[in-house]
């Protein structure tokens, strides 16, 4: 079955999204990253960057956090509730048709349609660092530290929504290393596996 | 710089060799595999068969055996000594010219060459379980056994020659799933990869 739905799962500072708006700009297919967390702002009235924090900083998780944050009868946090939301409109976006969905867990969510591809983009560290300090206009201590707290709270996400873990190689069908092989080659083995 | 020397390494049961041997004849290239054993055989004199046991088996690694494996002076073991006659081995073969090596820690010896691609070959468990049931003639059981047993012995002989953990995409520069993609199409990413 040709797989049209490619979901991107990716390392911070490995250019993951930018690879991914190049695999639906070469295959002419719909790109969803921001906004999908603009149709769950949109359906839950939080604002924007709450829920892009939600998706990737889950401050719920934690123990201390489990005890103070303010969750329902059923023991659903926010977080829980944003989550649910995003999976419906992650769901309604793959219906729609072929596309490119970047992050949000989004190959475990789609994980049951035979028509996806689900790729994680990681990178060697010097070269993610040195993307992060330029696209951030960081120093390299900080580039490295917002890498090391930004990956390990995208893990925890992961690992607390879905029955994988995250950057393991058996979520993906496929594990490409932006630093090794390039951007565009990433596209291109991403492109030439889903024609 | 193009990339000429591909190592394959790879999870029991997933085609790894299958695909190994077809990129190698896509780009008409050498492939090695039992060869390796083959000269190691050469040069130590042990039998092949011990040898390419000492490669996934590697029984002097558990503690228990430690102790009562036969060491010299400076605390090496056989298996010590076979992997570096081997290494020297792939290290002599990669200065030869463009080639596929299968198994033995290639990535991990080779990961100072420029010229070298490191693919790891994985596979979901059903699928590399009716492989091995085929391949060996054995039953979903023994398979399955076989399968785990193999798997373990791979891992704990990478993760204590090399300083990477075996099957972690770091180590490597892609990673398939097999079942997922298919041979063929490994082989062919693998192929425009390094074209």
């Amino acid at each position: 079955m040709k797989k049209n739905i490619i979901t991107i799962s990716r390392e911070f500072g490995s250019g993951g999204r930018m690879i991914g708006k190049m695999v639906a700009e070469k295959l002419g297919i719909a790109y969803y990253d921001k906004e999908i967390i603009a149709k769950v702002a949109e359906k839950t009235g939080f604002a924007e960057d709450f829920i892009e924090r939600s998706g990737e900083y889950s401050p719920s998780k934690s123990i201390f956090a489990y005890a103070v944050v303010s969750r329902d009868a059923a023991g659903s946090s926010m977080d829980d509730y944003i989550f649910s939301v995003q999976r419906k409109i992650i769901l309604e976006l793959a219906e729609k048709g072929p596309c490119v969905i970047v992050g949000r867990c989004a190959d475990d969510i789609l994980s049951d349609r035979e028509d996806s591809l689900h790729v994680f983009i990681y990178g060697n560290k010097e070269e993610k660092i040195k993307k992060i300090m330029k696209t951030h206009n960081v120093s390299e201590r900080e580039a490295a530290k917002l890498m090391k707290v930004t990956d390990k709270r995208r893990s925890i996400n992961y690992n607390y929504y879905t029955d994988g873990q995250w950057g393991k190689v058996h979520n993906y069908d496929l594990c490409l290393n932006s630093s090794a092989v390039g951007f565009e080659a990433c596209a291109d083995a991403i492109v030439n596996l889903v024609k």
